[in-house]
């Protein structure tokens, strides 16, 4: 079968990476002329296992979602062979977001509870990005915190170390092999090994060689000194191909005899530890990069056992945060237009209760560092700084977003600011997050009226 | 910063969906005249957690980025920018696929150390795929192996209920939901949330309502009218907003007092075996469609404990895979060419040993049932029938791949075939798989071979 697996769709860009029920609701919106403004929250109810912080990304890739909406031919072609009406078809032709987006800034430490996305619009347009919001933010939400995570342990304990992005070929997908490039970087990395991530967000590009370079010579000897006649001190070589002591010695006279200062050698297999200081012995002038079954854990196992190294490569763990694969994030109607207002509104689903009502996001701190949140009303006086920036007003940008470095800043600097308590990679102390009294009161008024009405 | 994320790259079309590595590699085959024909390997070491057993998938999308390799001028551009060499780029300019693909067919059951891929080709060609095949391949049989296990829970405890992929929003990245669909389609379900991949794919696409649309009219009963007004016999209505009994009274009165006859009702949260029981007692006539926390071990259990319902709405379970995020397949050189003959390979890596040469695997059967595989030598004498099939030659495919509905029968059918013990969702009992006497003694010599020019 020939057929293009994507097309002319871009996935990220077709309205179409959407729920069925999404267009559903909206055909009933839009036909029996039910179109309030409504608020939309994205937010999580619980941090996943051994995490006492998240780290937001994703959201310039969200906003490109919102702020390019169209329902090109082929897409109003194959919703009216799904049955959907031409009318509502027409409609959706011209659809385009005029509404109001507020947001945590990429690089924001960030709570259970805490929006990292408000998006208020009439709810025709509003119900349409659920998929894609809730898709491109949770994912790089969960790698930059991966991320975070593995530069925290290496600011602690280590010296410094490289972190270099080897996971695509583990991602699930193409979009989020580029896209865990990206956040990790957020989160603290310094390169990936991705190529189109590299040109897609001008990310520093690193690769060293495979145990196939090596296998496809005659005897490893006669691999690296290939590889360092084409690559001189670019060169990086894997030593474990076949004894990784033995390679390291190999690498060391392929150095001398060559005259030519290497970058290094990987180790990818076996005991890190231990190999890599077997390894600082008989080569102690080449630097080591290590590979294989990285993540924070095995950072702080490896200096733990005072390995030798001065860079990591984290590959499955980074982009499939496989310790914590899934944040639940959700993107809940909070507040919807009745008799020309903007009320608060809620569900009462057990174990799913959602805190009605735009929102603002307080962070307090004591001495630098930060001393507890507060998420409260929108409207309401509340003590801090506020971590909430509106980013689109009627349908237009009015901030520049900042770029890669700035946000990587960010992150840094805001993860730094958090107490070691709550970062800690094995069971972190909670964060406080306080529900204003405002917020709780509405909460609060809401459930009795809503159980009221439900019993009554 | 309005620079667009994809721009005019499709990351599964573009050959920079690669490693770094895989382009210094194929730079240094190139400078230094060595490009012999090689053997290529794609396959994973261990099942993962709970697994007796993966469904192979993704074959499709894999063969379309090999048959697709075009470096165009912003690529080549970019590269120029990373220092690759002119002569080296004029080369990958021109760059097509010329070799040989043999894969199992999609829908196959596969086990550790099988070959899923075999690619043959000049090296400088076949290293370039490792990144995207693994990426395409291995993804797919995760998710199509997490729907082959709900299916088959409700094959032997259930009663034929539906399986709707609901993931979308909790995949890693667009392509992840766009390929989950897919995968999930090949394992058993029956239809996606997901409209792009419907498009795509032309895979059924279904939607019920979500709790903001309830909450968007002043009450629930309100909100199913007005629903029901728009979508008459295909609504289902949402029922667990406010409470879930109560909900079930309300939709089924609604029923009633319109006349027309709904296609159901959906419970979201709480325990949700018994609220089903709960409205089937208010509400018999009403089919009860089931999401939220959906998985093969949450199916089960609602057997157990015997929920009344229809269908399911997996999710979040589902296109990550939760319990096991990850399957590290890995694409390894096992033959390359020497003296004019493609000569059997290995690497000696501590824990990562790989079996050498082109392989055959054999599946042996006994009364209908799997009995047992036969990995080999590709020329070798072997029982059983052979699992692997040739795709393309010198660069032309030489079959055509079933369509989707046959690739699903194809894996219900070879599900049935193996044995229960394999199949169980805890603690399967292993499936034998056998190394051939020949692929043994290749093994063996080899490894002696290389240990001894290590130590020499």
């Amino acid at each position: 079968m020939d057929r293009p697996t994507f097309g002319h769709l871009t996935p990220e860009l077709t309205p179409l990476f959407t729920d069925t029920y999404e267009l559903r609701m909206m055909q009933a919106y839009y036909n029996q002329d039910h179109n309030p403004r409504a608020t939309f929250s994205l937010f999580f109810r619980d941090l996943p296992p051994n995490r006492g912080y998240m780290v937001t990304a994703g959201l310039e890739q969200a906003l490109h979602y919102v702020e390019n909406i169209s329902f090109d031919e082929r897409a109003i072609e194959y919703l009216a062979e799904q049955g959907f009406d031409e009318a509502f078809l027409e409609h959706l032709a011209d659809l385009e977001f005029t509404g109001e987006v507020r947001a945590l800034p990429e690089g924001t430490p960030v709570f259970a509870n805490e929006p990292m996305l408000e998006v208020t619009a009439p709810i025709l347009q509003a119900q349409l990005l659920e998929t894609a919001v809730i898709n491109q933010i949770g994912y790089q939400t969960l790698i930059a915190t991966k991320a975070s995570r593995m530069r925290d342990v290496i600011d602690r304990e280590g010296d410094d170390q490289g972190l270099v992005d080897f996971g695509s070929r583990r991602a699930h997908g193409t979009d989020a092999g580029i896209k865990a490039a990206r956040a990790a970087y957020v989160g603290g990395f310094d390169a990936t090994s991705n190529v189109a991530a590299g040109e897609l967000f001008d990310l520093p590009i690193s690769g060293t060689m495979a145990h196939s370079w090596v296998q496809s010579f005659e005897d490893e000897r006669d691999a690296f000194e290939t590889f360092v006649a084409e690559h001189g001190e670019d060169a990086i070589l894997l030593i474990d191909t076949y004894d990784t002591v033995r390679g390291a010695e190999i690498a060391r006279d392929v150095a001398e005899e060559t005259g030519v200062d290497v970058r290094g050698v990987r180790l990818d297999s076996g005991d890190l530890a231990a190999l890599s200081q077997a390894v600082a012995e008989v080569a102690p002038d080449l630097d080591q990069f290590i590979s294989s079954g990285i993540d924070e854990y095995a950072i702080r196992d490896f200096f733990e056992r005072d390995g030798v190294g001065v860079g990591f490569g984290p590959g499955t763990a980074l982009v499939t945060s496989t310790d914590a694969p899934k944040i639940e994030a959700v993107y809940k109607l909070v507040a919807v237009e009745r008799d020309g207002e903007l009320k608060p509104t809620m569900k009462l689903s057990t174990g799913k209760v959602t805190y009605p009502g735009q929102k603002r996001v307080r962070r307090l701190e004591d001495g630098g560092a930060y001393a507890g949140d507060v998420v409260g009303l929108r409207g309401e006086e509340l003590p801090g700084e506020e971590q909430l920036v509106t980013v689109v007003e009627d349908g237009e940008r009015v901030v520049d977003l900042p770029d890669l470095e700035a946000i990587r800043e960010r992150a840094r600097e805001r993860r730094h600011k958090l107490p070691y308590e709550h970062r800690r990679i094995e069971d972190p102390e909670p964060y406080e997050v306080t529900i204003s009294d405002g917020l709780q009161a509405e909460t609060e008024g809401l459930r009795e009226r809503l159980e009221r009405e439900v019993s009554g």
